[in-house]
C-alpha cells in the first residue's frame, strides 16, 4: 500500500549493507514526512555526482579528490613499504590507527573464482610496477577464503630475495577473553606464538 | 581524508534516523565501491522525484498515488469511524494489524508548543468537516507529552453527545513480563484494569 515512488526508494535503501526491509521503510517514510525537499534534492544531486567527482589515485587506486592521493604525495611517509588492501575502506580503517606510515595499494577486490573475479580484474599490473622500488609488501587482505587465496597469489607473484613479503598477524583480539575466540583464531594464536 | 563528495553523502545519510557517523561512512563507502553508477543514478532520480510524485489524500491527508487514498475510497471500510494519527507512518503500522476497518485522519504532526507547532499547523479543519458524518473518533496519538496534549485538545474540540471520542488503551504489552514495564505503563495498566 506504499505509494509507488516510496516503494522504489525502499528498494534503493535495501541495496545498502545492514539495511533490511523494516529499516528501509523507516528511512523512506522519514524522508517523505520529516525532511525538506531542498535537502532531499541536495542528497539526490550528491548521489548523481558521486562517481563523476570521485577520482582514483594514479598510483595506489585509492579514492581521492586529486590525481595522486594525499598519502602517495606525502614525502613524510615511507615510500618503500606498500600495504596491499582489497578496498578503499580498508585504507580508512588502517589510517585511523595513525601508526602506519608506509603507502597502500588498493586491489579493488579479492580473487574469487566462484564469482568470476580473477587477478585480471584487480589492480595487480600497477602493483608490480610500484614494487620495483619497494622493500616490503604487507599483505593486508582479510582472513576469509578469498582473502587467503589473494594473499597466496600475491606471495607467489612477488616473493623474491629482494622484496620482503609480510602478512598481518592473526591472533587473539587485544583485551578479549580466551573463551570468546573461535577455534581457528585460537589455533592461529598458538601457531604464531611469540617469545615472551 | 574522505573525498569531498563522499563527505557530503556521509552528511546526507546522517540526517536519517538511527544513522550515526560510522554507519553513514559505511553506507557511503559501499555506494562508491560496490554499487554500479546506473543504480546510484536511479536512486538519485527517485529522491529527486519523491516529493513531486507523492500525493496526499484529499480526505485523510495520507500519502498515496491517487487523489483519494485506497482506504478512503474503499466501500468495505466503516466510514463512520475515524482514527486520528500524527503521521503517515502510523497508518502503515495500524494497517499491518489487519483488524481495524475504519478510516484514518493524518494530522501531520502533534501540538508541540516548545517547537512552535500549534493546532493551526495540523490538519484539524478538515477533520472537523469529516467528523460531521462520523460516529466515533479514535485518538491514536502516542503516549508522549505532545501526544497527550494533542489528544486532550482534540477531545476538547470535538467531544459532544453525538460523537463518541475514544483513545487507544494503555497497559502491559502482550507477552511481556511485569518486571520490564515502566512505572507509568504499570500504573496505567492498574488504573484501566478490566473485569476478568
Amino acid at each position: 500500500m506504499y505509494p509507488n515512488i516510496l516503494k522504489k526508494i525502499i528498494e534503493d535503501f535495501q541495496k545498502l549493507p545492514g539495511i533490511g526491509e523494516k529499516t528501509a521503510e523507516r528511512l523512506a517514510l522519514h524522508l517523505v514526512t520529516k525532511i525538506d525537499n531542498d535537502e532531499i534534492i541536495q542528497f539526490s544531486n550528491h548521489l548523481a555526482n558521486l562517481k563523476e567527482e570521485i577520482k582514483y589515485c594514479n598510483k595506489c587506486h585509492m579514492i581521492t579528490d586529486h590525481d595522486v592521493c594525499e598519502i602517495c604525495s606525502n614525502p613524510n611517509r615511507d615510500h618503500h613499504i606498500i600495504m596491499v588492501v582489497a578496498d578503499a575502506k580498508d585504507v580508512f580503517v588502517m589510517e585511523k590507527m595513525k601508526t602506519y606510515h608506509g603507502l597502500y595499494h588498493v586491489l579493488g577486490g579479492l580473487v574469487d573464482f566462484s564469482r568470476g573475479i580473477t587477478d585480471k580484474d584487480l589492480n595487480i599490473d600497477t602493483l608490480e610496477e610500484r614494487l620495483k622500488n619497494a622493500k616490503e609488501m604487507i599483505i593486508a587482505t582479510s582472513g576469509t577464503v578469498e582473502g587467503e587465496m589473494t594473499a597466496k597469489y600475491l606471495k607467489s607473484l612477488f616473493d623474491d630475495n629482494r622484496l620482503s613479503v609480510t602478512r598481518l598477524a592473526y591472533g587473539l583480539p587485544v583485551g578479549a577473553d580466551l573463551k570468546y575466540a573461535d577455534e581457528l583464531t585460537l589455533s592461529k594464536a598458538v601457531e604464531n606464538r611469540l617469545k615472551y
